[in-house]
């Protein structure tokens, strides 16, 4: 993808989203040895910068295609995004969710304007039931990370903090379906000085580690993490550009996701879910790497229970 | 006192402090009709505004009294505040807590670089100490908020937030002890342009409603509120200038204190304590005064025990 590409992938969408605040912390710096500055998409529309990718790949339908929906499967951010990205454009968004998704989870979508779909909770079934309403309806499937305009999408959000901060030597974002991580290393290497890009991924979920090592697409042995948006796997579309682009995958500990999370809470303020925490804990990790460098992190999204906390 | 006094205390302050973000949220703007912006002082050093006040008042000492070292009661973020803002500027300050206080407290305190002398959980014995230790070691007593001092320094966020946004109809302000708010009503008549000052507070500490009322200072009867910050009543310093630029008080329930925090958590993704929150109440409380108006919040901090949330 060029860099042409994706500054009019920027220019479309930057309407519809908001340029969300990079902040700072003197505590952190003092704590990593480095200056880091944090792009806080926990303050994006829908939480997430899920957003972003889910209005390019709208925008990116003809007439025709938008006339007949959106359909994905998810539950998590990328269901809530595609939903309010569709009603923002006038387009009708079907979402495909486990019959047993957590209800609040169901709430969110419906109150974003999108048309919820129920199905068995197991992969076959959601994209089966997905493959239907495509073939019923004619609507348009949008993957919520293997896809390029959503790729493109959100790569915007590392274009906005490397216009904040030019000359930032890393930055750190955590890896899950792949979407976000592609994006902003094609967005480091088109916009940064020799910046370079470093996915915080948890051990539990480690196929991206994993299928950089082997140099294929590996699958999750488990999924036991936290970080719920984060057990996802690698696509096709969002592989290559990992593979050249993106200089190492960081492992983190369940341990040091939580603790990472509780130290953005306490002292930065900052209501982050654990997906987004994985990427500064891979900063603590890395500390040789940070050191008196300048540092990005990607704070992803801010969407969680504060009724179940792991602290 | 004079805008000179302000503005001469916000260039003297201002290397020591931040000056936060205002933040803003369409959600908000679409649940309350206005235009809110919301000046973030928990992401103040130490995690609240009281860092100004007490910067403020460390400044204003001669080099002998400093030299003598600095002494407040409070268990809550001024205790924090004067120790962080007296090791910044190399004076010893020593904090009486009772010796009930949550350990948490403590430890923040010792680690802000603070002294800790306990007493009994009495407002006499606290009084009593912080006399003994004036008299024994020549140490300056600091009020965290009856203090002409303090309350310029705890009215330079609200400077910054007339500076960010000149021309705010109304802001609204937590009141406890009446050091921020009298603060914010004198930035708000200095600087800004026919801006009004309204207190939230809560019903179950209401002695500012009550005082503004009969127009001498009246004692809390009660101070059963989850707002641990606002327990504290108004002093001789800020009642007559709350009095003269304070357009009124508006008092909420423990319920739409709770509400207000919850909403800011989920919806802002900002971690904000119950004492900020009672600003937002009130505003939604008052929809009618801020129905297509520009509206702004101090945010006062965000000092909350994770592990002990009220929702």
């Amino acid at each position: 993808m060029t860099k042409t590409q994706l500054s009019d992938c920027y220019n479309r969408i930057s309407p519809y989203i908001h340029n969300t605040p990079v902040l700072t912390s003197r505590l952190v710096n003092t704590y990593t040895n480095a200056t880091v500055f944090f792009k806080c998409e926990n303050f994006q529309k829908t939480g997430a910068y899920k957003m972003r990718g889910a209005t390019n790949a709208i925008m990116q339908l003809s007439s025709e295609q938008k006339s007949k929906g959106v359909v994905t499967h998810s539950s998590g951010n990328f269901a809530q995004a595609l939903s309010f990205a569709a009603k923002s454009l006038d387009v009708k968004a079907t979402i495909v969710m486990p019959a047993n998704s957590p209800k609040v989870k169901k709430d969110a979508v419906v109150e974003y304007g999108g048309h919820i779909v129920e199905c068995a909770p197991t992969i076959e079934a959601r994209e089966a039931t997905a493959n239907q309403i495509v073939n019923d309806t004619g609507a348009t499937f949008i993957h919520p990370s293997n896809d390029p305009d959503v790729i493109l999408g959100q790569g915007t959000a590392c274009i906005e903090l490397l216009k904040a901060q030019p000359d930032l030597d890393v930055i750190f974002c955590p890896v899950g379906g792949g979407g976000l991580i592609a994006g902003s290393a094609l967005a480091a290497h088109y916009y940064g000085h020799n910046c370079q890009v470093v996915g915080g991924e948890p051990m539990e979920a480690d196929d991206a580690y994993r299928s950089l090592l082997s140099g294929t697409i590996e699958t999750n042995q488990t999924a036991h993490t936290i970080a719920d948006g984060l057990r996802t796997q690698l696509g096709h579309h969002n592989f290559p550009i990992i593979q050249k682009h993106v200089k190492q995958i960081t492992r983190v500990s369940e341990v040091e996701i939580i603790e990472a999370m509780r130290f953005i809470w306490e002292r930065m303020k900052l209501i982050i879910e654990p997906s987004s925490a994985v990427a500064f804990a891979a900063v603590i990790k890395d500390e040789k790497m940070v050191r008196n460098k300048k540092i990005g992190v990607i704070i992803s999204g801010g969407n969680v229970d504060v009724n179940n906390l792991p602290f």
